[in-house]
């Protein structure tokens, strides 16, 4: 197919009235199709229909003893911790278990450090005037809309296939009201990057003006591979053991969850950090509550009682995503292929998403178009700090979800837009 | 028997040897004892074993038809909210569920209004200097240590049969530094009372000299009965219409859980407020989380699907705690009845506590024997500001835990501590 900058005014035009017909036909069809968030679907929560199986049948008691269903044991039962230490490469002792979400950990952590600071903190973080925090782009959403409703101003941070750019990053964090930065390391929300070792090293180890700087090391997708070959699996290093070695011990919190390893709608997180920092928050955990649910802990801990059973559970989750994400990438592909100067995707080896870079400018009005004709698609800018994209340039895509038949139509209508907004834009140089 | 008010100097020392002695007797026992928190023992525990038994052979599906396995309904299910409201006497679009601790929502309540302010504060409470918290005592020294982590001076209230002392509260709540108070209003903990409506309409209405005061409405026990017979089950009216009634609509946040229904270490909790408090907690809940454990609010729906079902639940709790409670009253009564104006206790109609009261200084001493003999008790002064009894005069016994027979020895060995200290005392004066 030729290129749309080789074609002509009367070209694109010609172009542009083909692909206007095709996007009313598909706006005729009443479709609502939904891409928007990295929701699992039923048959990947179906996996984990049975975790709850074990626990009428037992006596509820966790490896030490306890009486899951009474109150106590506040930091979560070491059945479950074992197996989240394993995942994370630390050590069970370093674990926090907290209730269903992990992004409730991440909000719990700031919000400690707002009113009381952190262990080595001058002052409490709500009296540090102007505060900012970094934010790898394109990132989660999610993570921004926490510092930016704890009046953090974000700063954003150009992200490379090594994760976030270090050059930028060290020079910005001398500054002291820097206090902190988002990091999902392994196959990044929403680009899937793994963070490379030395991006790991060079984050552990810069230096930083504030004393109280912390990484929020969300390890949301650690085990969440999408390849078939496991040689291609991401992984990272543990990044509590490089902060510890540079010596910037207290510098990391670390967080997990099974939301997208059993149920999104009840699964289990944790947060992982050194003595220090676990000291000093176990203190304020105390006061908040008496514990979380163990029932819940010993449920997973016995439905998936070790890495190797988590890993066998995510060998299924990907047989389920392989062939979604591998129809998005393929009508992708076919439709906008021949023109990769224009349109690039990211072909991720795990994690939730595929990351659609358009002519910039377009994406707004493609997510527009799309909704227009039923398909309703993260919107344009969602992950920038304050929702902004400068560049207008990327879409967020989410194909767990959806059927693959939804996800091909829905990619299909996309594409249209894609094409039909390129257009318009070349036509208006 | 003879009141030891009469007794010569010969006579009690007399009396004091002979307890030494029994005292020294329990001493080489070895026991190990426990009534020190309000915990459920292993049998009530077993009554919702079951309770996932509903959960792999259904849809996952709330009455909305929502997959609870997944993301969303960041309030939580229709189901669940129906039987909290039901409770509570409220509407259920006036409920969020949370996770598994009420004590968890109290807090991150008053985080919130610490970072944010209320919605109708001046400023964030964390800007306020000198800002204070009422607390009725005796009282929960749970909700006493939030408010003391958080930077609040702890006022405490004296409370009577009716509830906190009306006339002392109304004066102290004019100062604008004073921004709540804590209420256990239905068998409060640790002394059983139940507010009388007077007392509930008296708190709705009073002025305020902060704008944004807020009462903290635990309702732990709402339907926690002991009494077989139902005529003397308490009961409070619904608060949060009295605030509505008496023009101070934002006044309240109630709270209740089913720790001490189903499991206290994975049950489900939930507050309660008007809409304007609710819409803008929402906008920070938002942030906090997705959602919260869904499949456990499933549960809990369908294993006890309306405020009949949790009656009938608490009823067998009542049959299994009745006759501990009873255990310890009778050895209360046989052992130091004789005396008291000396030593009196409570006797609730629900709860989880019998309060013990003694000789004004002795309480410390009282818990210390105990606890030489094996015998763990509750801090004495636990139910007050920073730990502090001014009289030093009670002691919270939790009679759930132990077995009965436990309980007895343990009941016993506190009363013999009880007259030792109680004769040093008179023969010091």
């Amino acid at each position: 197919m030729k290129s749309y900058k080789e074609m002509s005014v009367e070209e694109l035009t010609q172009q542009r009235a083909e692909l206007t017909k095709l996007y009313e036909e598909y706006k005729t069809m009443d479709l609502s199709l939904d891409m928007t968030r990295g929701k699992p679907s039923p048959e990947q929560l179906d996996l984990s229909n049975h975790m709850y199986d074990v626990l009428s049948s037992t006596d509820f008691k966790s490896c030490k003893n306890e009486d899951v269903r009474n109150y106590g044991v506040p930091a979560g039962i070491e059945d479950v911790r074992k197996v989240f230490a394993e995942i994370l490469g630390t050590d069970k002792d370093n674990l926090f278990m907290g209730n269903s979400s992990s992004l409730n950990q991440m909000f719990d952590a700031i919000m400690r450090a707002m009113v009381f600071g952190e262990v080595d903190s001058p002052k409490p973080w709500s009296q540090v005037e102007g505060r900012k925090w970094l934010c790898p782009v394109p990132g989660y959403d999610r993570h921004f809309r926490v510092t930016e409703k704890l009046g953090f101003e974000l700063i954003a941070v150009p992200i490379t296939d090594e994760g976030p750019d270090m050059d930028i990053v060290e020079k910005l964090v001398s500054d002291e009201k820097v206090l902190g930065i988002w990091c999902v390391p392994c196959y990044s929300n929403p680009d899937g990057i793994v963070y490379s070792e030395e991006t790991c090293r060079r984050l552990a180890s810069m230096k930083t003006g504030a004393k109280d700087f912390r990484i929020f090391w969300d390890n949301a997708y650690v085990v969440h591979h999408l390849a078939e070959d496991e040689s291609q699996w991401g992984s990272v290093p543990d990044i509590l053991s490089l902060c510890a070695e540079a010596g910037n011990p207290n510098r990391v919190y670390e967080f997990a969850s099974s939301s997208k390893i059993t149920f999104a709608g009840g699964g289990i997180s944790c947060f992982a950090a050194n003595k220090e920092n676990m000291d000093y928050s176990k203190k304020i955990l105390g006061v908040q509550a008496i514990c979380t649910n163990k029932v819940n802990q010993l449920a997973h801990a016995r439905f998936l009682p070790d890495k190797e059973a988590v890993l066998g559970q995510m060998r299924k989750h990907a047989a389920i995503l392989r062939p979604k994400f591998a129809a998005v990438s393929e009508i992708l592909e076919n439709e906008l292929g021949f023109e990769k100067d224009i349109w690039h995707w990211t072909d991720p080896k795990g994690g939730y998403f595929i990351n659609f870079y358009c002519l910039p400018g377009t994406a707004t009005n493609i997510v527009a178009m799309c909704k227009e004709a039923g398909v309703s698609l993260t919107p344009a800018g969602a992950s920038y700090p304050y929702g902004k994209d400068p560049d207008d340039a990327s879409i967020r895509l989410s194909p767990s979800y959806p059927p693959v038949e939804d996800l091909r139509t829905a990619t299909k209508i996309l594409t249209v837009c894609a094409k039909i907004t390129a257009i318009d834009k070349l036509l208006e140089e």
